[in-house]
């Protein structure tokens, strides 16, 4: 399962570019694109390709002759939208041409720019049937000329419209989608529209790469990306802090303390799951079920390491106590320096 | 669909129990559960009913004999957990009560407090399969004793399992189910999982009444439940903002454009789709699905009301010809004061 981004620098300016995807890379993006608004554009990408470590896809629109310049720079794949060529011919011809190449093809379907001959007559809502049409038919014509590796999305702003498309591709078909909810606005409404578009997706096996999109730097998109994958145990994204919303029983301040463990273990990699827990109803079975864990008590807090109690911590020492025993396992596995 | 939380305060503090009520209610809380740690926690609660205009419900555990005490003081229902009240009979006997009074119940099972009868042997990871044992064993129960206002949930912390296990429960019975995932997290981590989960059981038309666990202040959990029951259209959470990713091809400063909108219609009740869009890719087709919509282009933004561009508007005076518009819908609903 990969994770894909976008970059939003000036193609044109190669430096800036290779700066994100570089930034994008080590916040974990298996496959970065790169908008081509022009010629200017086209021509940076054999520069942007050459100082890229991970797959460099072309996002093409409106200008065929784009594409055909594109596919020479050495990108991995491209990605077209059938309803911004609106020149079938020409679709054919890019088809043809990539599938020489070997490169990768995603027919990427947006309701915001659906195909004409697929739009509800009048203007209206775009329908998930629309969509999911618009890019089956897509594919049909790319595997026909010889395109292989191929994907397929069918992304609209409107989060069931999503699902409903991709469930619909996904009954109809057997190419790899790529999943995600288009548009979905700024980092805390994006977050919560594209974790349950993609979450139920993914919950239901449909996807095969994700992408996030957020109205916020790239990077922000991969975190978040990764985030969804991990909480449904697609990628590990490191350590996990599992812990309570704190209620009348909470004998310790999780607040507190859940966030400044989840800062100190930011950038880790090893996959460990760290509890912390303000009191003794579900806490002994969290922290006992997690790598390392602390329950709140009135007299002190328990803290336990791989499903043992070790020993009864003050409210004071808590959190070095517990970053102790973090520290120890990260350690075992190689990281573990600096926490 | 409802959505709910529950208090952090100190529920023998019934002043500060019901200000965070009243906070709960005014973000948009259904139902508010409190915890009840000791006798006199649940002699505070008539008063917490009586200052409440949302359904109190009683958090159980443990003490047995507080559930009687409880019952008496005016609430809408309980939450019991099978796996912390151990005496069996003990439940029986809560359950006729309950039933008599016409209470609504909640079986409430947690991964990380699972029933001893119904735990792994040599206390290894819970299975969604026992989670779903348990509380069904608990809701049999409360409905051979007259319980007939009953609601099942069966939380873990790790979201595929909570996905499996209220699967599971909706396959083998009827009655109706308070969604969740346990221990979340922390408000960006918490809220990636729940979203996830809750999302991901929703689509599938699992779940009547949610929850949202963060360890953050309450009135969060409101927020992001009510963000994602909006996000699949099954309650109004008021204006949404659609907006892209922006890529190289962006034409106008679309994070800035989205965030201050967004900032802007907080708060609003009118279901309002406003589109920020940075391109003329989605972004006429998006502009124009959306009740208002402002689309970037080289000369000049596109702004469109309900499906029609209006004018060209100039990228200075974007984000105030956005706003005149969306006031002027909002006054026809009714709203609009302040924006």
């Amino acid at each position: 399962m990969t994770v894909q981004s976008m970059t939003n620098t000036d193609t044109r300016d190669v430096e800036a570019t290779l700066r994100q995807v570089s930034e994008l890379e080590h916040a974990g993006c298996d496959i970065v694109r790169v908008g081509i608004p022009d010629t200017e554009a086209a021509e940076a990408l054999s520069a942007i390709v050459s100082g890229s470590n991970i797959p460099v896809i072309a996002d093409l629109h409106f200008d065929w002759r784009l594409a055909f310049l594109v596919m020479e720079q050495g990108i991995a794949g491209i990605r077209l939208n059938p309803g911004t060529i609106t020149k079938k011919d020409r679709v054919a011809e890019i088809a043809t041409e990539a599938a020489a190449r070997g490169l990768a093809v995603r027919v990427g379907v947006n309701a915001g720019s659906l195909e004409r001959s697929h739009a509800t007559e009048g203007g209206g809502r775009v329908e998930a049937a629309a969509l999911a049409a618009s890019a089956l038919e897509g594919a049909e014509l790319m595997s026909a000329k010889g395109v292989t590796n191929l994907k397929i999305s069918v992304k609209a702003s409107d989060v069931r419209r999503t699902i409903e498309a991709y469930r619909l591709v996904s009954e109809q078909s057997e190419w790899p989608l790529h999943i995600g909810v288009t548009e979905a606005g700024t980092p805390w409404s994006g977050t919560i529209k594209s974790a349950v578009g993609i979450g139920a997706l993914l919950a239901e096996g449909i996807g095969d790469t994700i992408r996030v999109s957020l109205t916020a730097p790239p990077v922000e998109e991969i975190r978040v990306g990764r985030k969804i994958l991990a909480s449904l145990g697609l990628v590990s994204a490191g350590p996990d802090v599992i812990s309570c919303p704190t209620c009348a029983r909470s004998d310790i301040d999780v607040i507190d303390l859940a966030t400044r463990v989840e800062k100190a273990l930011e950038g880790y990699k090893t996959p460990l799951k760290v509890a912390v827990m303000g009191c003794v109803v579900n806490g002994p079975g969290e922290a006992r079920e997690a790598d390392i864990g602390i329950a709140g008590g009135r007299e002190g807090a328990l803290l336990f390491v791989k499903g043992e109690m070790v020993r009864r911590v003050q409210p004071d020492d808590m959190y070095e106590e517990l970053i102790a025993e973090v520290k120890k396992l990260l350690r075992k596995s190689g990281e573990g320096e600096g926490v």
